[in-house]
């Protein structure tokens, strides 16, 4: 067991059949019957409140939201509602609780608190039974199966993608995807496939077997993929990695790079990507170690984790995955068991 | 010049004398008027923009406005309106951009979006003609005077205290603070002076230059201020720290945490403080080497940044003062000049 990483192999190998099971019919009408109740309700803002991986795909379901539907859209600290006894005004919102285990419980508190002010209240998890989908009016399973990993991977992606169909679910009105938008979202698991095929990842982890930290960068959609890159780093590697927005990089923590510190950076191709040309420059001026994850390959970079040309919504769904099977190679390089890192649990208690 | 940190000194030395001349009959009526006219037009929810360390300014008056006064509250990503071209429905917010420079393009451009689509604007900066400034209806000067380094101290922590001015001056309805609360902000001055007396920070330098990282944690109103100690500790000393919330190290970073990695946690007397406790004692049973900023000495901590007890909305204009001046001495042990951080300047133009 120790130190096989067999579990986080597998977990990470199954996320084209995950994305495949949540584009079934059955799982689409499931998702659309919910986005069809909150398009009706016309909340006015969206509060996501999630902790650890689930946080960063609540991260990026606020840029779909902001981008797509036009509705102001925000990450709530749980601690001012249970630690400080908040009672914010959320009679006009739709709040979110995105948790792998729905058993963490501060989020089921912001449900249960949102929900008594008059707050539509939506539970995304991978367990339809817990206590957040309880508290909660509304749910959608993201079905990814049981994870055998401590560290997420899979169901992370899948609810990137559940929260995806959701917003585009509520942004056609009845929860029904336009067709040319579901025959898009239906190459996904082919092309996720095919991103897990590249050997580069596996090959680019002895250039960082003595690394002793990363930092890790992209802006819009492709933020959450540098957050959740670097705590994937952090949580099963123990190699300190930090995440910046590429805009608050050149804000201060670039004085932090030099030619020791790798930086990764998640370059796609469409705005958000363009936004990190400035970015990927400015790093190479100062002689950055650079790791790019996108389409394109990029002069002077080091190495280059190919993923294949998408919108760049759909492009954190395949973003992330050379990045996964890059911290499972690092672990084991590094001798770490992936999954089963010291001091954690799969359930986490914070109240 | 190199190496002299003679800037940031003064810098740090002045806050004292900050906090004084933000209390001022004069600048509490301004901000008091400001506060008149947003409790007046009553903005359903509150959008923070900034960048850096104004950013973790922004997210304690986030907090603020949450539970002082019951209004939902977020971080906006300047990104989904400047680059992504997102026109969320801000016509009952109230958004305001947190600067000291004024200068940053993307945050002018939301305020000028939000402004047009009938939000209403406020700027908070050290630079009353700036850009920021001129796009706002509304604006506060924090009033710190001309900042010599370019790592922020003495703006950030005018801009918490003209924050807490204006949150508790809207709250009070008539931009008016109690007598009590304003007897009690009068102390700060002196309790600051006093802080800054603590010849600890300066000794505890020694201990930390060789280590290769750190990890800082707090909750609630302290949050800022770990993530404020992280990124100061980047900036000047080049220490990667890796700040969390103690709930989220939970749930996933403490596996980064071992004997080799100092941790600083703030650890305040209210709630916040309270909720750290169980943090405390799970880092302890890891082993880790605790720094604890705050007003209580804990046992098995290897080291105490002392601060006054005050009410823990006051805590984050004391507990960072220790932690600026650890920053200075460590870049200082370091080798490196805190003046002039490598790759930085002092306005950063990001889009």
């Amino acid at each position: 067991m120790a130190q096989s990483g067999a579990g986080m192999a597998a977990d990470i190998a199954e996320q084209p059949e995950g994305y495949a099971r949540l584009l079934e019919p059955a799982s689409i009408a499931a998702i659309a019957q919910v986005a069809a109740v909150i398009a009706e309700r016309r909340p006015r803002h969206v509060v996501f409140t999630a902790r650890g991986t689930s946080d960063h795909a609540a991260l990026y379901a606020a840029y779909l939201t902001e981008i797509r539907l036009g509705l102001p859209a925000g990450l709530a600290s749980p601690s001012t509602i249970t630690v400080f006894g908040a009672r914010p005004d959320l009679s006009e919102a739709l709040v979110v609780g995105v948790s792998q285990s729905g058993g963490s419980p501060d989020l089921t508190e912001v449900l249960r608190v949102a929900r008594s002010a008059g707050a539509l209240t939506l539970a995304v998890t991978n367990a339809p039974d817990s206590p957040l989908t309880q508290a909660a009016e509304l749910a959608v399973d993201v079905a990814a199966g049981h994870e055998r990993a401590v560290a997420a991977t899979k169901t992370y992606t899948a609810e990137l993608l559940a929260l995806l169909l959701l917003v585009e679910g509520i942004r056609a009105g009845n929860g029904v995807l336009p067709a040319e938008e579901r025959a898009a979202l239906e190459t996904l698991p082919e092309l996720a496939s095919r991103t897990l095929a590249d050997p580069v990842p596996g090959q680019l982890a002895p250039r960082y077997r003595f690394a002793d930290r990363m930092v890790t960068t992209g802006r819009g959609y492709a933020y959450p993929t540098a957050r959740e890159a670097a705590l994937k780093l952090m949580e099963t590697s123990y190699l300190p990695a930090l995440a910046f927005s590429g805009a608050d990089l050149l804000h201060g923590p670039l004085a932090m790079t030099d030619p020791d510190v790798p930086v990764l950076a998640v370059v796609g191709a469409g705005l958000g990507g363009a936004a990190m040309r400035d970015v990927v420059s400015r790093l190479g001026e100062r002689g950055a170690d650079l790791v790019v994850v996108g389409p394109t390959e990029i002069g002077g970079a080091a190495a280059h984790l190919t993923v294949p040309e998408v919108d760049e919504r759909y492009a954190p769904l395949l973003d992330i995955l050379p990045v996964q099977r890059l911290a499972l190679a690092l672990a084991l390089a590094r001798g770490e068991d992936p999954d089963a890192p010291r001091g954690l649990n799969k359930v986490t208690a914070t109240l």
